[in-house]
């Protein structure tokens, strides 16, 4: 790749996880598995799990009930992309995450909102129909629980 | 354009949101006249309007009335930039806002903070003297009022 | 520089001020020291200094004392860069700071939380191992502190 396709791959790498953001707070799944990640992608979120979770369709399960009926903001800052070939590149990224769960899952929950910060260390492939998240693992550097 | 121009262009019209945001925050409305905005613009913020404002003098009379002895804060997040010519493209952004309303404003205003969370959905227009923010739709994630 | 270069460099020094954020609230000096700043530069934070402090070392024991035993989170947003020469470079930042302070510095302390806002204003130059932040001057929007 020259330094423009480079710049390009870079470029499309944001945009990707702007839509990974942009469909995880419209809990627009299907868009996840078409625009976002690929078949056997690698999520883990260590307050939540102990091993990641493997493939799209496991991470939408677990997402999904993890964040339902819940109003949930991500936002990213600040991004360290290096490409390392034309199909292959690493990122981190600064993050911050609100998650407000609703009164009916109170009993359930002992917070009513999080608040929490940390970083996101990623790789990414890409495919036929451009770059795709191919793994993510969340490090925290604070979380506030709310009652 | 080659990619190297629609790189650049992409890179210009990031450049316009943060010229947007800082004069927003400065309250710089000379700025956002010269900068940032053009004759013509659109604005539709669907909280405080049911039809979109539409000229740079009347988005200025607007928004310099509802943030008149605020302090503000607004950040950006997260675009996704479309070049379709080398004159017109759209983008989405993710964004925060936070208003601090002062207390001569308490009587007539039922809050002494927002912050809201939510999406601006925008086209872009190339004159003369550089990309400008042809039109502004704002969609909302979540508002938090605080007495 | 062509345009390809300049697009580079720009994309460059955002990943130093990525670094900067990072290294900062993971509190790696060394990563400021090697990977951030170069032997000379100047920070002003006009809220805890009158004048400047000058040079990697001052600007370490600085900030390693005033953050010492605290959780900090920084995000930048919205940058504007301008590549002024092959070497020399400036760019404004918007950000956001929260700093908690921890039970036993409380004594010490008046408050247990501060979350900021305002612009980081910079200049950077580029040596033999890439650019680095020559100059950072922080300008507040607005700043709240918790009991």
């Amino acid at each position: 790749m020259d330094l423009t396709q480079k710049l390009a791959a870079i470029e499309e790498i944001k945009a990707l996880k702007a839509r990974y953001f942009r469909c995880l707070d419209a809990k627009d799944w299907d868009g996840w598995r078409k625009l976002v990640f690929c078949a056997h992608s690698e999520m883990l979120v260590p307050e939540a799990q102990a091993e990641p979770v493997i493939g799209i369709d496991r991470i939408i399960t677990f997402v999904e009930q993890v964040l339902r009926g819940t109003v949930t903001i991500h936002h990213g800052h600040m991004p360290e992309i290096a490409i390392e070939s034309d199909t292959a590149a690493s990122g981190i990224w600064a993050m911050e995450d609100i998650i407000y769960w609703p009164k009916d899952r109170l009993a359930q929950s002992r917070y009513s909102k999080l608040q929490g910060y940390g970083h996101y260390h990623e790789r990414y492939v890409r495919e036929s129909s451009g770059w795709r998240i191919k793994s993510l693992r969340l490090s925290r550097l604070h979380m506030i629980h709310t009652e």
